[in-house]
């Protein structure tokens, strides 16, 4: 009967190696593996137990983690993601956490699901996936809501500490983008529709906005700035406020295409013409955004780019190609309609 | 050494049944497999080699196929699946065929992707998944794409043969329902904007809208029959068409949102008044279709019910627990808004 040592000559590797291959305990080369694998078939070696087999090496599946596969950018992060993951020869295993309804327009209330998180770690991890991608619905600092572990882990659509790698986009600078080409467009007196006063996307694209309007020597007078929910009803009462001060803005930024909407709504239902009178932008670009009367000037969200990049992210932490922790932010787009 | 036949004697089983639980050749049932486990670990047996090991039994994993998962109904399709293998103990692994951009809005080009939907079926079932469940973008037939295999299959959102299971929703009830509504409202002549004319849906949906009219002792002339492509401006295109004959209808079905939404952009052009000009419904209640000016009456496709029977009768299949095949058709509902 075949030993381990045996399998370790004819590989020229040591026994340790030939462990860890068969017990999964530690990432080894795809090379040394297959080496390792033939010599294990050669000499018909049997390791003790078959669960150990079970757990042989790498598996070539990624784990990916998403807060609701309904979600608004969810869908295109976790095509990107997959696309990459297929071209290179790894398959996908998704577990949908099922948040949408839960969290609503709550993102921040995430912490509440700390439990049903790793849950789902746990569940991807017993499935032997070399890594795991957490893709959310809403840009958050989430590092504090996962136990530690050892599986490879990016972040997407998120944020984690200096210690993790994540893959997202700027809040800050896109609303800073948006402010600069409304000021290009002759704008100087802008509002704005803000999401939850306590979301982070909120408070980053708000200093955005801030620093924006600030290097082109203009105010954004506290009156111009209304806090929303992110709901197109909240555009709606939102847009009414503005409307009650005695001097208008030119434009109004809403944090978000939904809240945009109403907007377009009230102005529209006030006889303003949009653009002439008051110009309006959003933020996301969903379908709609193409669809509302006149169509909408707004930011593009780099959904597909984010899953693409986490997953070859993902691939490196795997095969330690690359020096980790990585902090990916990629860049949004302005998509220029005739709102503005 | 224990032998096979000792597993066998001690389970109570046949050698055959053992072998086929470790090479997972045939399904074996949940009990048996447990009992031949138990009996395999007893004896501390081991089988010829690793792979075969790898090979055993259930993996409780499902493999998820989708045509995209961008595609319009499919996150939600995707989010009733896993959501109802998850609560059974499943895992769920997702290929993601990305035809997206390259069927566009010709579905019924699948054909010319039969090599990748093959593909994307072995590499599910080289990950032993217990069975398959396709996800398609669009409802049609699709049995003969499908290269003979043994690995259960559902169809989701589409048909297959008459000895396969599937689960969607009834293009034809679901388009005569909406006539019916609109005739309830007093509407008489009714022009239809369709689909591509070679689309299941199309003819399907068409076959129900003749119904329903003749039901009523209705006609539908020829000429309120226009042909579209699914696309806004195919719904531009054909309204403007129909607003040239001498008696216009009163109403116009359009079979997607998007053709509808043309079509009320024209309409409102035309300072024709919706609904009391001419009244508008739409098919799939599209984010859109809450957005439009009035709100679009449309039909609500059961896109999480149908991923959650979808689910169930896999599980079904694998366990053996119903009888095969299933076609199952989850009724539609018509969201009443302001257009008609």
């Amino acid at each position: 009967m075949a030993t381990m040592r045996e399998v370790a000559i004819l590989a020229g590797v040591s026994t340790a190696t030939v462990s860890h291959v068969i017990n999964g305990s530690k990432k080894i080369s795809a090379e040394t593996t297959e080496r390792v694998l033939q010599a294990v078939s050669q000499v018909n070696y049997k390791p003790n137990t078959l669960a150990k087999s079970l757990r042989m090496g790498q598996t070539h599946t990624i784990g990916v983690l998403v807060e609701d596969i309904r979600g608004l950018p969810v869908a295109s992060i976790v095509s990107g993601i997959s696309e990459t993951l297929s071209r290179s020869g790894y398959k996908t295993i998704l577990h949908d956490l099922h948040l949408l309804e839960k969290l609503y327009n709550q993102y921040e209330q995430i912490g509440a699901y700390r439990q049903r998180i790793n849950d789902g770690l746990s569940l991807l991890q017993s499935a032997n996936v070399d890594g795991i991608i957490y893709v959310a619905m809403h840009d958050r600092h989430l590092d504090y809501l996962f136990d530690e572990m050892e599986t490879p882990l990016v972040f997407a659509y998120s944020h984690g500490t200096e210690k993790d790698t994540y893959v997202t986009y700027s809040n800050r600078d896109s609303a800073a983008d948006m402010i600069r080409f409304l000021i290009s467009k002759g704008h100087e007196r802008i509002a704005v529709i803000a999401g939850h006063p306590h979301s982070y996307p909120t408070a980053q694209r708000l200093l955005g906005i801030q620093m924006a309007m600030q290097q082109a020597g203009l105010s954004l007078p506290q009156e111009y700035i209304r806090y929303g929910d992110w709901e197109y009803e909240s555009g709606i009462a939102q847009t009414r406020e503005l409307l009650k001060l005695p001097v208008r803005p030119t434009a109004i930024f809403a944090m978000n295409d939904l809240m945009a909407a109403g907007c377009m709504a009230v102005l529209t239902s006030y006889g303003c013409r949009i653009p002439e009178d008051i110009a309006v932008a959003g933020f996301d670009n969903r379908e709609i955004a193409a669809y509302l009367q006149p169509p909408l000037t707004t930011i593009g969200l780099p959904t597909t780019q984010i899953g693409v990049q986490a997953a070859l992210h993902i691939i490196d932490m795997i095969n330690n190609q690359r020096v980790h922790p990585a902090r990916e932010i990629i860049p949004c787009s302005i998509i220029e309609r005739a709102s503005v």
